[in-house]
């Protein structure tokens, strides 16, 4: 690293609340000379939305907006290669910014390195600058806690799983943990509903949607009678089965 | 809930430099009437420690001593009991101070609701009283960030094992998650490695001792040429195979 370069930064802002800051997100707020950040092509940005007080006036701002994709399927070549372009010209902007000696706080939606974008740019970066990442609150975390619900304890076997797997591996793998939380429920809904079912953990399923919100919603999942549910709506299994 | 009566906060400090913890843990200490935290008989709190700056002089402290258990084997229905008494006596004295009115805060490393021990306090304790849980970032978040390691992304499942699980099924869950996080290592790291050799998990294994303190020590595990390894040392098996 040569002296007189940038520095970039991934700052995990936490799950939503803007109270869920750390002391060192705030104080890597104040030093930067630059905030970038991801936001969908027309919309404002989470993360930034998050950490808004803590900005300093007129600091320069870099939002990172995805492009449009809405007419390339998900699994295509042709989407993948439009994602990778995008995060290489993201990449690209910010190694400017390095290279004049500026320090760029990249804002993250719960924790930088946990299912998060910035990852991208830190893979195409960090071999090349000086970085530092600044954990945060995942959203997962921020679920649980505002549901008041344990999730998992002592020698539990906790996992992680997108709702985007096949139904039978789904059902597997709930079967298999103590503890889970599954993301990206959208439009899979059913299909987890049913995985819950098999495994049996429908009972202790719970279903929440803007986890640390004001207004969000949390309810046992075998309670819900619909199945609408959002892209980012999670639905938590708690383990710790011998609680008191 | 009766007017007027106190309310439990479980307060989430992080993984262990001060700096991550959030604006919300410091408002709860900044209202806490009575602070409250485990530690081992005879030894401080890593909880208060990290929390420490925060606390306001003269605050109302209830340390909550582990009994000394060493002559009782873990398994044992003699250390569960022991166990179970102790916070049985802990929720007791909690509930205590709540009935007067007092707001209790427990300090908490990392995430209160993951894996840890203020868990027992709130299974007792939240049928009958307010409680509130401020999360926190977990141990392992502290880990990974400090490693500058991206963890989980995409639809990669991510894992949370104990190391006390037996070889084969250590090795068996290694290979059919993408991302991987073992606790409780210690003792058992000779089995682990086999573990993650037979998974085919070793070559991308990091060692992680004292994550986020001063004096920590990360190591590819491949490179660690002994097998000592303190109780709460964790390796990280990151997922992301397809990464730039």
């Amino acid at each position: 690293m040569s002296v007189g370069t940038g520095k970039l930064i991934g700052v995990g802002v936490g799950p939503g609340d803007p109270d869920l800051l750390t002391l060192k997100a705030m104080r890597a707020l104040g030093v930067a000379d630059v905030i970038s950040y991801f936001a969908k092509a027309g919309n404002a940005s989470h993360a930034r939305a998050i950490a808004a007080a803590h900005l300093r006036a007129g600091i320069a701002e870099l939002p990172l907006f995805y492009p449009v994709t809405t007419e390339l399927p998900k699994c295509s070549d042709g989407y993948r290669d439009a994602i990778a372009d995008f995060y290489d010209g993201a990449a690209a902007k910010i190694a400017a910014h390095l290279k004049a000696g500026r320090m760029v706080v990249v804002l993250c939606e719960g924790d930088p390195l946990f299912y998060g974008s910035y990852m991208h740019l830190h893979a195409r970066l960090a071999a090349r600058f000086a970085t530092e990442i600044v954990a945060g609150v995942t959203g997962m975390s921020g679920c649980w806690s505002a549901a008041g619900m344990p999730i998992a304890q002592g020698n539990d076997v906790f996992t992680v799983l997108p709702a985007t797997l096949p139904e039978d591996e789904l059902a597997r793998r709930l079967a298999d943990s103590d503890a889970a939380v599954v993301m990206k429920v959208g439009r899979h809904l059913p299909k987890l509903r049913r995985a819950l079912q098999c495994s049996g953990r429908l009972d202790r399923a719970i279903y929440v949607e803007r986890g640390t919100m004001a207004d969000a919603k949390m309810v046992p999942l075998a309670a819900k009678t619909d199945d609408d549910a959002p892209y980012f709506a999670v639905v938590l299994v708690p383990g710790w089965e011998d609680r008191p």
